[in-house]
């Protein structure tokens, strides 16, 4: 239905390290002219509402170095290299970060995250029959696991307390669905 | 409360252009290993979500040479250098993409977007009121203007039609609000 109104004359890789990769294209915009573009490439994430039978949502805390500032999230975080089955990812995470296992997930679908530059496009669940496991996290991570009465999650993701927006809008989604479910 | 868990030792610019830098850290990791952390600064954005007297909203489609697909959003973009009037860029972004004037703001907050590697901040507001002005978009952007109900927006932000995790956030947002007012 849309043409893509971009040409790609070159790519080159402008920056690398373990987590992401810088290429810088060539192109011919869409007005015609040319110019480049810097994207961002990075592995493709999750993210995942877990809720257990007390209607509670766990909520990581940690601080952002890009931010430089503590921020609450859901448990989210990248796929490694090849991976494929988000579903698959989102357990790990959650197990990992939450120290959560959970029997039954419904998929939020996929949002994109900082498309102007970034390539992310994060896979969203709702975790729900939860049972307890062991963390397990990343040698960058410092994390602080709460639990929440899910209706104080939407209250934060409302507020302001919540302020990443991937958690924000899978908080929301999980809000409005419900509501839809009521209605 | 929280202090931070990480060190910088050293920055470096790794790769500039006119819309972003990145910027390499040497680091201490929260586990008191060396490292490295690559952030992506890019200047803070907006996001609106506009509605005219109808309850119709606006919705911009663009191609999004990132992701190489079309992508429906509200009207968003990025702040010139030095610009703090974060309302002020909104109003500008407004007119620009949508051709809209808006004479009521209300602020919805200031979201993080991709917080593991970019620094972006966008401040999402509520814009009503509207007249029409002249649009004057950008030499990247080839943009189509819709107007939709807003119970179709949030069913789009619900679906899957709108990907865009600020636009999900924020359309989402004001649906709560409204429920709320309505409560």
């Amino acid at each position: 239905m849309y043409q893509n109104p971009w040409k790609t004359l070159t790519s080159r890789t402008a920056y690398e390290n373990a987590w992401l990769r810088v290429r810088e294209d060539q192109v011919i915009r869409p007005d015609g002219n040319p110019g480049i573009y810097g994207v961002i490439e990075i592995r493709p994430s999750v993210g995942v509402v877990a809720l257990n039978e007390r209607d509670e949502m766990v909520l990581v805390g940690q601080w952002r170095y890009v931010l430089n500032r503590y921020s609450w999230e859901i448990p989210r975080g990248g796929s490694h290299a090849g991976e494929t089955d988000m579903q698959k990812v989102a357990k790990r995470e959650l197990a990992e970060e939450a120290g959560v296992h959970a029997s039954h997930w419904h998929s939020m679908g996929t949002v994109d995250v900082g498309n102007g530059v970034l390539d992310d496009v994060q896979s969203l669940f709702l975790a729900t029959e939860l049972s307890a496991t062991n963390t397990n996290f990343d040698a960058e991570e410092d994390i602080t696991i709460v639990w929440k009465p899910f209706d104080e999650a939407v209250t934060m993701a409302m507020d302001g307390t919540i302020t990443e927006v991937c958690s924000i809008a899978a908080i929301l989604r999980v809000a409005m669905l419900r509501q839809q479910k009521k209605a």
